[in-house]
Order: structure tokens, then sequence, then C-alpha cells
């Protein structure tokens, strides 16, 4: 019995699963990172665990100028960002999707249109446009968004002694709670793409529903 | 006698001249910057001489990453660029302009436009909608073109023994003629605010252009 022709013209295996974490800085995210990776590893699934900004060589570079040296202007902090998400996309997150592998990133586009685009009041909708062109109109089949007050994310960061905060860290919690509004927002818009969960939550339930949800889209997990 | 309301409302000097100059490499820009900055300053004027990439501490590191790194995927290395012009601008070349000093700048936006959209095949639209949100909208009132086939900015770059030609000025004659091509392409389409200059020719002659250019223009030099 022959297959049938649209599998036989393409040989590739069948393109992975694309998850994105966002949420606050202390949200909980690389916790249920780590949970899924685990998961996902013992259904037979291989994961590639990465991270926006950072995620490359030369996005790490990036990131230190972005978050570690002198002042850098607005416009300039969203292209550097937008940088590093294209040059992560075209070098890692593409390539082990077409591969067949499962990709989730600690962060992705959402996170710059929510810290440049209403943090610091450039326009989401510019930096939105801006990140569509970077990521070459890739976006993740789920994102996750682990929602905590501004106040919960500060003493979750001071608690763990995260010593030397970044410039971003170091934020007012008015602009966190701008960050964290405009989260909430995306996902309203777009619910069949997003999962928000509330991050001060035990971190086992959180992941329970993680699984449920991919369960629901067909995922045997 | 009071002053006109006008100039009362803004106690500001007047804005500086921008001039931008752009062409391959090895087509004379230095010399022609250099020239340019001694008759300004011969006529009283305050001049600051910057560069793209590179005019600022954060613009030299993007121009190290960009230019003497490992591979940069395309969009990267536009929005690399973009980065670097969209810190220049905000941090050096608008408040020196609104101060009333001179700003002439090795290579500007056109320069990317060329590179990245022309020379790498990126789009040239997408370079310059990305470029034009990146400064803001600051274009210079004069954008001096030195014109020279590919194979002469080779030979004088090996002439003058440039050791460690980098990334860009490693590419084919092709990419340069490509490059070459889209200047002159600019200057067609606004030759209001573009000279093209034969970039073989004489450099004192070449001078003596660029100062009839700009007395037509309203400037005593």
């Amino acid at each position: 019995m022959s297959q049938p022709p649209t599998e036989r013209a393409s040989q590739r295996p069948p393109r992975g699963l694309f998850v994105a974490f966002e949420g606050g800085d202390g949200a909980g995210k690389s916790t249920q990172v780590r949970l899924l990776t685990a998961a996902l590893e013992a259904a037979g699934r291989s994961v590639v665990v990465t991270r926006q900004p950072g995620g490359t060589p030369l996005g790490a570079e990036i990131r230190q100028l972005v978050m570690h040296g002198g002042h850098v202007s607005p416009r300039a902090e969203a292209l550097l960002y937008a940088a590093d998400k294209a040059h992560h996309v075209d070098e890692l997150i593409r390539p082990a999707l077409e591969s067949g592998q499962d990709v989730l990133t600690d962060r992705y586009t959402d996170s710059s249109i929510a810290y440049q685009g209403a943090g610091r009041e450039l326009g989401p909708e510019e930096i939105r446009r801006l990140l569509d062109w970077a990521v070459g109109g890739l976006f993740p089949d789920l994102t996750i968004v682990l929602d905590v007050p501004a106040e919960v994310g500060r003493a979750r960061r001071g608690a763990t002694g995260q010593a030397g905060e970044d410039r971003i860290e170091r934020e007012s919690d008015d602009f966190h709670d701008r960050v964290r509004r405009h989260f909430l927002d995306l996902a309203t818009a777009a619910p069949e793409r997003y999962l928000v969960l509330d991050g001060t939550a035990d971190p086992a339930q959180l992941h329970e529903q993680v699984r449920a949800w991919l369960r629901t889209a067909g995922l045997a997990l």
C-alpha cells in the first residue's frame, strides 16, 4: 500500500511543538519550563529549551549590552531585542521545529511588546510590527502566561537572593503592573493561543493545567 | 524695536546643517569629510564629525558585534544597524543639531538600505521602513554619494594596506555593484537632497563641487 501523496512529497518529520512562557520576573517561568520539559521527554519527545533574550551566542552578547550596559535609548533597546529574536529564530528555533524537536522558550516576542511597547510607552503596535518582521511571522502554538502581582514578583526575586537586579528588574511596581496588564490583554485577544495561569498557585497544580491544555490540543501527555 | 514673535518664541540657536557621506568602501568619504569640516570651521561654524555604525560607545560595541563577530542572520544584522542608528540619533545627532552645531556623518541610513536591502536582498522597502522608525524621521539636509566602481574601491582598500578586511568588505564585486547601483537610484529619486560625485576624480575638485552645492543652498562658504 502506497502512502498518500502529501506524505510522500514531504519526507520531513512532523514539525515540533512551540511553547513560550511569559510573565513578569519572579513569576515562576523556569519551574514550569523544567516540569514541561520532563513531561515531554517522558512522552518520548525531543525538547530544546531556550530563552530570550540571549538564546544564541550573539544573543548573549546583545543581552549583555542591553541589560547590564549604560544608558540605551528606548528605540535602540527595542531594536536590540528584535535583533536577538531574529537571530534566535533563524539559527535555533526554526531549524529545531523543522527537524521535529519541540521548543520551549523562556520569553518570546510578547515580552518585548509588553516591556518596550507597554512598559516604556513606545507604542505596542509599532513594537508588534517590528517583531513580526524580526521573527518572520513565526509564533508559538501556545503561550503560557504566568500571572503574578508586581509585588509578589519583587518579593520572590528578593527571597531567592538574586544578586544584582538588572536594569528592567529595578523598574517600579507601576512599570511591572503595566507589563502585567498588557500580557492579560494579549491573552484576552487570542484565547486559543494563550493559557493564563495564576503564578501564585502551587507549581505542580499549574503544571497539571498545562498538561491538560496540551492534551485537549491533541498531545499525548 | 522688538523682535518678530516667532523669533522671540524660540530662544534656541538655528538648527545646524546635517550632511551624510555615502558610497562604497574606498570611495574617499573620509577625505571629503575632513575637507568639509575644515571649510565649515573656517567659516566660523561648529562641526561634529561622526560615523555609522559606531558613532556612540554603545554603537561601537554593536559595530564590533556585526562586523567582526561570527555569523549574523540577515534580519538580525539589519536590526543591529538600526539599533546603532536609533541610539546615535537620540544621543548625539539630534542634540547637536538642536544646539546649532553642524553634523557630518560618514554613512547614515542609506548605507543600511543599500547594504542590507539591496546588497543582501532583504527588500529595500522593508529596510527603509525599519530605519525611518529607528531614526524617528530625521534625515540629512544633503547626502553626498561618492561613486566609484567596485574594482576601484577594492584596489584602493588594498593599496592603503587596510589589514583585515571586515565581513562586508570581503563581499564580492557583484555585491558592491548592487550596492553602488542602489545609491544611484536613491539619488535619482530625490535629486534635491543628493549630490552624486565621481569618486575617481581629484579630491580637491570634488570638495569644490560640495562647496558650490552648499553655496547654492544659501550657505556662506
